[in-house]
């Protein structure tokens, strides 16, 4: 598994680094991008994205497509961090993109990530795939990260900071502002992959599971981690009255409930042969990382 | 020409309509995109787009893909107008969006705009058109406004205030801070028609021509014209330090090259027959703008 997660950060670090090369202009707004692609990632989304298509059976080179979903993940950490949003000095333990760049570049870096991700997504020289399978991915990535997915979790979460927590308002936040795009990544390697329907239909709510469950998880470190394991002070969410899990169901139910995701979402790879294994070890590892 | 525009002003405005019902959640988000998409925009891209695929012989309705366009434009124009970026309080003679509803609110909407532009063009079921091409105008479209399109226009825009006004500077910046996203529209135009590549090359010269005219005749019109044209107080750019083409060429010399570019521009569509004429009034009517 250790193997088999630094080996594909490895082939998107290589894509990413390519991809920069030649440079952006001006220098700034190049140095802005590649901080924050470079900040000690975990890639999750992007590996998802690779173990759902090899569990697919898929053949093809698909890291670009799978390193766009890298390109809107850190694109929504650089504007989520900023000071009129959550205003972070720190992530991953360094000065946040906006610390180190200006607010300006730090806005312009965000939208330039995700305008790239669609020029990846819409290449059709990285991989043998079928036009309407990549338009097709396009569609279930701009909308797990658009105004009706990510970006509305994201406003939700904002406007209810320092309200009284209701189960409603968590869990809208959560599915759309975390899982929306992790159920899209997954979904999109089995879409790249042309499986069945009923093999994307449960590699979606796997992805939506795990997604659910590394959120609950986020929330419970942010009271128990330490501000390592975190890259920030931990506590923040607390102090800045978010509506997390813990706040609406207290941390043993919540332990619990990241528990039951993942169970939920291994039953759901079932079916899936030894292929999938890279797949069920992601899912352990999300609830690892809170006991 | 004022009857072509307002009808093909009145599909994108109701198409945009439709596209929001069922509303948005939170409403503040929803009531942020419309507010912006509503604030009346002269639909420049989006005309553009219809009138280059009308002008190769379209038939089907492309206005859902010609509206991306608009949603783009109106992101970008959000997030220029935000505190860290121009800090303008008024926009086409309103309050700024982050005025109205706060700077958090005003970067989410324009990051959800700029992502449901993409949406769209992925979606097949508008119209007939095949999905390579809608590949192809994706690609286009996000490597205008990406990194090295729209989004390091705007980022050479900001770090060039106050700076010694220099001719490679200014044309960097108006290349790609609104040329490259109005030849882009032109471009996707013509290639949803499907014609030939030498049409697609003579559009795509016009969109830029066209552009640039555009972008200097703004600059003009920010030191002759009156605040009622404008939208805004007259003379923010010279106030601000920003880098224009009046302020490197002088004002004589930047109205003989806007109506060099215009003429350069119908010339570019000689070949093009009647159905042509929509983009050669939109070209001379850039002109008359200023005068």
């Amino acid at each position: 598994m250790r193997h088999y997660v630094s080996e594909k950060r490895k082939l998107i670090e290589d894509f990413i680094n390519g991809y920069f090369n030649p440079s952006v202009n001006p220098s700034i707004l190049h140095d802005s991008v590649i901080y924050s692609l470079t900040a000690g990632g975990k890639r999750l989304r992007p590996i998802l994205c690779i173990a759902a298509y090899e569990a697919c059976g898929g053949r093809e080179n698909i890291v670009p497509y799978a390193t766009a979903l890298e390109f809107i993940h850190t694109y929504s950490l650089i504007h989520d961090d900023l000071p009129a949003m959550d205003n972070d000095d720190l992530r991953r333990g360094k000065p946040t993109n906006h610390k180190v760049f200006g607010e300006a570049i730090a806005i312009l870096a965000g939208d330039g990530l995700l305008t790239e991700a669609f020029t990846i997504l819409s290449n059709t020289n990285y991989a043998k795939i079928n036009p309407k399978t990549l338009l097709n991915i396009i569609a279930e990535i701009s909308k797990a990260a658009g105004l009706r997915g990510m970006v509305a979790g994201q406003a939700l979460d904002l406007i209810s900071e320092g309200k009284e927590p209701d189960r409603e308002t968590v869990e809208f936040i959560h599915l759309h502002k975390t899982a929306a795009l992790i159920r899209a990544s997954v979904k999109a390697g089995a879409l790249l992959a042309e499986t069945t329907e009923e093999r994307v239909y449960k590699l979606e709510k796997y992805g939506e599971s795990i997604g659910l469950a590394f959120q609950i998880v986020d929330d419970i470190l942010d009271i128990e981690g330490t501000t390592e394991e975190m890259g920030k002070p931990k506590g923040s969410d607390i102090e800045r009255g978010k509506m997390t899990y813990p706040s609406v169901f207290g941390i043993e139910e919540s332990r619990r409930k990241a528990k039951e995701l993942v169970d939920i979402a291994i039953e759901l790879l079932r079916d899936f042969g030894e292929e999938a294994e890279p797949l069920r070890k992601i899912a352990r590892y999300i609830i690892k990382r809170s006991s």
